[in-house]
């Protein structure tokens, strides 16, 4: 099973690259065997064209090494976090794409201006505080998985997949790596146009609340009726 | 015929996503037979790629399916409803193109700041009044159509084939569906040029009465006289 | 002769669809014999992937039909007016490439900036004059070759290569058509680059006269010491 | 010895075209043989996909012509003089990429705003003084290499690889070409960044000393722990 994830982990990594949201090594892609306490992750700053699935790194829960030969990404324990902290997460994806970027740069929530953001996340896509002088020279990578699990109090890490951390980038997650990555793709259009939106009137309104659950709900949850799913 | 009218649609659906103007499954193609009075339609949340002639949907003008074994785009109710209310139409396009949607959530039209888009557009490109909550919550998209045919009071369909819905996206519609792709791509490329020349100078001039009717009439009507199109 | 004139008309206007200066067909390209009097233009409205050099017009300098079957671009009148006016010109093309066409829709000559700038046009690129109603309604695209004429008065066509025609699009002309292409696709750079120069730095200032001398006369003139030309 | 070095130097000078750094002719690559004294570097106005390595110039630390048929590119002043002043210098890049450019004629150094910076640049990234007309009537390319290793008293060019010359473009430097023209890529993609984030945001604030720190030494230095070099 190790064998199957180690395939997904490696198409995730190597799609990132293709679809153009990770540039040079900035972005990372893993998954979990929750049954077997396993996570799957690319090794640590080897070109995405370089990979293959032998170089997967396979540790615990905790991040600690049980398979490979190369170091982890380095931003493993932020995985780790999120995976310990939000039940239903199957795979996680962090990548500096261009306009996710640019909005945790600026220090800005992406506000929920159109259908296209409601059809996938459910509100603002939020972003964390920026931390402290120690969290950054204590157990960095830890920390940055702390402050986003902290930004997720009292929201639902399914209707919100996605998170900015604050002068850094995105993470995104999902019940499969694959639908993770699909995920990213979107955030990156959505924060795409709302940054077009907001250059372009800086007084944009956000959508309302009955549009926002009209269009998340036409594709989520038990009364969707996008798509061809069967409705329950 | 149908046979015909389904191969056009497929053609137009794929054409959407070639272009870039519908990324993911972010869009949709129809077109009419008047005379049987069928509407041919994507189904919903197929992506492009694996479309075929077979799978697209056949309804009457009120929408109630009448052949396929797929559910048609979610969107089926607003195309219905402009078949109805503009009588010219043979085909209607809907994307989330990347700046057309742009002005939708900035909750502006877009006004005419060039020859580019007089050659093409008779006038600003509408923007529909946001929807009350009671008609999000109702007959969404049947309602969607509703507010463009009520922007559309005192507007020529013809002159003007093409309409921001605020928040949402861009609805174009054309004498058939292969030029109601055309127009959905000089959409987004004059909604580009516009939002580029609106942030380098928010001051900017819409063009004269005289330079938009010039531009409108040299490639439109009886008097058009560019092209290769006999003048009568 | 013509034949060979015939032939780099055709690949100049493929050229600006292949460079992307020329999209749906929002351009044309001309070119003249001097000695025989004539003017090789695309004919108005066919795709670019179309042409064939038989397709070429033949006009003489008032722009009267010498050959050809099908109708010349709706812009001849302009491209003969700045043939008349302007007397080193081989060729000319106009196109709606898209920053340059901002420039001209917002309203504004092109400030130089940087040396990508001075390196091939030697000060701000002008723009016309908007045209008053008459000259509209008038012999439109003969006037706009007049308007840019008036807006060269003390201006040497040769050290500016290039043109805004106001709410419109840009002209370019070089010694040969091949050149004024390659002009196109730099004044195309220059645009985008002041433009977004700008935005960034509304205030930013214009170089020196001295950098601005230094690198056109490094390109252009008798002590050019750019490239692998002799210095004369 | 310099075969090889001729290699690498056409090498790098595509690569800074495939990349889409240099478009037309605008931008060079050199390398320095220090124990031989040699300069080798792209000749002036030649395109890329003409270049073969015999046509690359060599020349002493001073800027003569040591071999070679073709000028050598006309900033090669700047280059020596560059050289001569850092000491670990191996190759060197000048490109007018797009974003990198907009800066230098902005007039701004480019704050860093992010990790993704930070991960490659031990702060801003800074700009030269504007050069004075006695300066740029004088060795212009001579003194641009002035003003460079003026503006770098006090910085340490090894962890600042690259420089913004004001009205003009930037300038990297790497112990190796290849080095060089991967951080002209990594240049371009911060200055793009850190553009779209002042458009959106222009109080947003730079990262804390503290995640600077963290970020660069996470990749360069004994304590690096990014990638797969050992850490001694």
């Amino acid at each position: 099973m190790l064998a199957a994830l180690r395939e997904q982990v490696l198409h995730a990594n190597r799609e990132l690259s293709r679809r153009g949201l990770a540039r040079f090594t900035f972005g990372n892609a893993s998954a979990i065997d929750r049954a077997a306490g396993r996570i799957v992750i690319k090794p640590s700053g080897v070109p995405y064209d370089e990979l293959t699935s032998e170089m997967m790194v396979v540790t615990d829960l905790e991040g600690r090494m049980v398979e490979g030969k190369l170091r982890p990404s380095s931003d493993l324990p932020t995985h780790a976090a999120l995976y310990r902290a939000f039940a239903g997460t199957g795979g996680i994806v962090h990548t500096h794409s261009h306009y996710a970027t640019v909005w945790a740069q600026a220090g800005r929530e992406i506000p929920c201006l159109g259908t296209t953001h409601a059809d996938h996340f459910h509100g603002p896509v939020p972003i964390t505080e920026p931390m402290a002088d120690h969290a950054i020279a204590g157990e960095y990578e830890a920390n940055t998985g702390g402050a986003i699990v902290a930004r997720f109090a009292g929201l639902d890490p399914k209707a919100m997949p996605a998170v900015l951390v604050a002068g850094h980038a995105s993470f995104c997650w999902e019940s499969s790596v694959a639908a993770a990555v699909e995920t990213a793709s979107i955030l990156e259009e959505v924060a795409e146009m709302a940054y077009h939106t907001i250059v372009l009137n800086a007084e944009a309104a956000e959508i309302s609340a009955a549009l926002l659950d009209r269009h998340f709900l036409r594709k989520h949850g038990s009364e969707a009726y996008y798509g061809q799913r069967p409705s329950t």
